[in-house]
């Protein structure tokens, strides 16, 4: 039996904000809290000189991150309530590629006065898109050098990874890029604060490096005379700018510093894991230990991650990284580049203040959006295509629709992307058994769950947890601790014991939603027509 | 010199308001008024029950028409204030094709106690687009046998027209079709009403016939074997249920009755003009008396108008009617389905009051949208593609789009459509020399005038009037008077007297707008995109 008191905490940096969780090491969440970036998303202006962004660029602000975790940590501490508990261990996800120049000693650049002026000086945000012919260069180096790494990523290099991201400050801010001592990974660098190593210690982990940097177990990152053939002056990139040591997740980065300890309600020394991405971190949170499981992390974008015990190539899957998810079996990423960014994007578009109304009155829509169809790239299309460039459409639109008309059509689309992308893996000889949903937005929405469940015709469990992730973040905190402090001797055992779903425990039971029929057998044409409409939209990208 | 005291009446009847224009033979206007109908456009409830219309249901309210035009005509008169004028002519113009079944005493059937809760029996407003399958069939059959009137509709029947309206109510109502003593145009109903003849009496314009009613100056309405092919029930529709006797707009119909008399400040007897389309009258009302002028009314729809000398047929063109505009020419009718009608459904579904703050936000998007491209098939594809099925649709969205970028891509893909009319006229031999535009909308919408005469690359001649159609209105009132009355002899010679632009009278001059030939060159290639996206949707259309 696990000991009560024993608490793992998982740290869940989102898009918008950080969720912090403490979980007993039976699973039972004892308190968690979020607390929002005061900077959000910088995409119009810069903090610092309020100068307008070009279109593309998305930004965070550095001092939010470990300020909002202070915030989230001490509120949940406060719900946890009982004395006698203690933290054993220290999990860290992160949304990725985010990412961002830094001195040695873990200064981002931008909060220095000689850069703060520059954009690209600060950290980038996933969605950041602003290095398109960067990301075209690296792709077709790649290919004409047929560089191995190529075959973990389907082929394709994607616009959000890291590599493009460098490159494009090199190219536009030299300046910027001279000035980097080390570039890093959002997670990486906060785990780094956290445990306050040197740069050369720093535990850069393998599953953000497996997935957005063309880093493999085999090789490492990649070749000199690959990224001399992308840029000269990228040839010494990796040995003298990207200073750390590469770690899987769940591995120990460190022991949480004096100074973070301060933050905290709690004592230095306490293990800290190496991070994880945030959506991977949701596979070990809903306990999904086994292959051929499909978690479907949902929410801003929306990340599908599967294990299997096969590697097979498919085109246009973001990354089959050996060990990336969970040891010993070969994650398969996907992923869907805006989800609830497109709902709100829309919910925007119809000046809404909330989703109530849109989601009752799109309820009242029949399935099909009365003729209404749309292509859900709004933020460019990840699985299958891998372009970034690409954008979202709306057909069908006459003077009798509304916004719940086209709110309906875009969970739709949502669905029939997602169909796309298990019809991919399956075609491909990649088993998809399960369906398991997590994130916010399942909670939030269900009748996108319901769409989901309707247009793949399967069952979906949506997992009783809101916090997928930070609760995967928890478990390899615990894992971090080791068997000897409390914690587990192996990622599997630790999911099996912590992530996985009780039924019978009151409030975090599972909701298993199931498919009706009819409209499985209605949605068929409607998804063979975005199949269509996405073709043509492909063929003819708009200019960028 | 014409008389100072001698005014013209033009009444124009819209979608949504009447516009009464007192106008002297000079063309100076001295009072003009428009009002509501208190019902508007009828497409969701039905006034009389409540019960909910189907979708693609547009219907009015016969009552509204006279009733507002008594409070415009009343409104105007104040405004013209001096003593000492007289009226010598009214002219009506009115959508088309709206139509509606009738006793044949004038009263429309669904202000019958027994008719009243059937949408069938009232007025269908000129976009009700209930007649899909009934348009299917007839223009099935006019092509089984060959039927000579198709060659003046470019070969395709369009949704909105008389027969197939009627069908509709034959087939889905055949209760109404059986009451209805009579068949009308309400601006024939209109005419009718004023001067309060009998049934048989009535003037049916050759205008409204021509265009919407598959009626030619040699054949006449279809003949009985084509009606008995489309449902055995129409055989004798024409004989029995369209009383009254064809005449060209400027033709007397008749005087002002008595009872009407009452509700006008003027005495019976006045002259009253056969009506006109409401598009039609703007031809004349802009002066537009020779051949190579594209006069483009554009409003709630658009419909773009223009003179030649030559009949050449042209795929798609809704008409070409000999006399159908003005004597002597042929009338190309082509029209845009939602202008006005799409801009408002953006502004709805953005929740803006008005068109200010968009239309401001919108000329801050450069020409192209930011990538945004739009195809304004919001209410099906009149000219060139006559088919009401088609639908909208937006290409390019991203997530940094907001409602200025939806909006700039609609004007700019109503543009496009207007440039795709032009390029067919032209490929096909008709010459097209002057753009002149009227209609409320040119003068609301600088923005909207600008982006067209980029996309076309041609110099727009605004005209001073706001009320186009109704001068034309009024200019066919003068007509009806004749020579002898203080009026005309010819509609040619009242239209260059009364019609003609005047570019030195203060407040009155016509506004010319040129292209930005940089701006033009920009749009060539996504005007070739909005082909292809036309392209690929016709070939697609959504389920109906």
């Amino acid at each position: 039996m696990p000991d009560k008191d024993a608490l793992a905490l998982g740290l869940d940096f989102g898009t918008e904000s950080v969720r912090a969780l403490f979980v007993s090491l039976d699973g039972t969440e004892r308190g968690s809290a979020y607390s929002k970036y005061t900077h959000g998303q910088i995409t119009s202006t810069l903090p610092s000189t309020g100068a307008p962004l070009p279109p593309d660029y998305a930004l965070q602000h550095p001092g939010d991150w470990l300020i909002a975790a202070t915030r989230a940590v001490r509120s949940a501490w406060r719900r946890v309530g009982k004395t006698g508990t203690r933290v054993i261990g220290i999990g860290v996800d992160f949304t990725s590629c985010t990412m961002l120049p830094a001195l040695a000693d873990g200064t981002p650049l931008c909060l220095l006065p000689e850069f703060e002026a520059n954009p690209l000086a600060w950290p980038k945000l996933w969605k950041h898109h602003g290095a398109k012919t960067q990301t075209e260069r690296i792709e077709r180096v790649a290919n004409e050098r047929r560089e191995l790494f190529l075959d973990q990523y389907g082929g394709a290099i994607g616009l959000e990874w890291f590599f493009p991201k460098l490159l494009e400050t090199l190219e536009e801010a030299p300046e910027v890029y001279r000035a980097a001592e080390v570039w890093v990974e959002a997670g990486d660098w906060v785990v780094w604060q956290l445990v306050g190593c040197g740069a050369r210690e720093m535990a850069r982990s393998t599953c953000q490096a497996g997935y957005k940097g063309m880093w493999t177990s085999s090789d490492g990152f990649p070749s000199k005379p690959f990224l001399r053939a992308v840029h000269p002056a990228l040839v010494d990139v990796v040995r003298t700018k990207m200073l750390g040591r590469m770690k899987t997740p769940g591995q120990l980065a460190g022991r949480l510093c004096k100074d973070m300890a301060k933050r905290f309600p709690f004592k230095e020394g306490i293990p800290v894991s190496t991070a994880i991405i945030d959506a991977h971190a949701g596979v070990p949170g809903v306990g999904a230990a086994d292959p051929g499981t499909l978690v479907m992390v949902c929410g801003t974008s929306s990340c599908h991650m599967l294990n299997a015990t096969e590697y097979r190539p498919v085109p246009g899957v973001a990354g089959i990284v050996k060990d990336g998810i969970l040891p010993g079996m070969f994650g398969y990423e996907t992923g869907q580049a805006a989800v609830g960014d497109a709902f709100d994007w829309l919910r925007k578009l119809a000046r809404q203040r909330s989703f109530g109304q849109l989601t009752n009155l799109a309820a009242t829509v029949p399935p099909g959006a009365d003729g209404v169809l749309c292509v859900d790239w709004f933020n460019g299309c990840r699985t299958p295509l891998m372009d970034g460039r690409l954008a979202g459409a709306f057909t069908g639109l006459t003077l009798r629709h509304s916004s719940q008309h086209l709110y309906r059509a875009m969970l739709e689309a949502t669905a029939y992307g997602l169909r796309w992308i298990v019809d991919m893996l399956r075609e491909n000889g990649v088993p998809v058994k399960k369906f398991i949903a997590t994130g916010g937005l399942p909670h939030r929405n269900p009748l996108f769950v319901q769409i989901t469940a309707d247009v793949l015709g399967e069952n979906i469990l949506v997992h009783p947890s809101q916090q997928g992730p930070a609760l995967g973040a928890a478990i390899l905190g615990a894992v971090a601790a080791g068997k000897r402090a409390g914690g587990f001797s192996s990622v599997r055992s630790a999911v099996r014991t912590i992530g996985g779903v009780r039924k019978d425990v009151d409030g975090r039971t599972g909701k298993l939603v199931s498919p009706d029929r009819r409209n499985k057998k209605f949605y068929e044409p409607l998804y063979r027509r975005y199949r269509e409409t996405a073709s043509f939209l492909k063929g003819s990208p708009p200019a960028s």
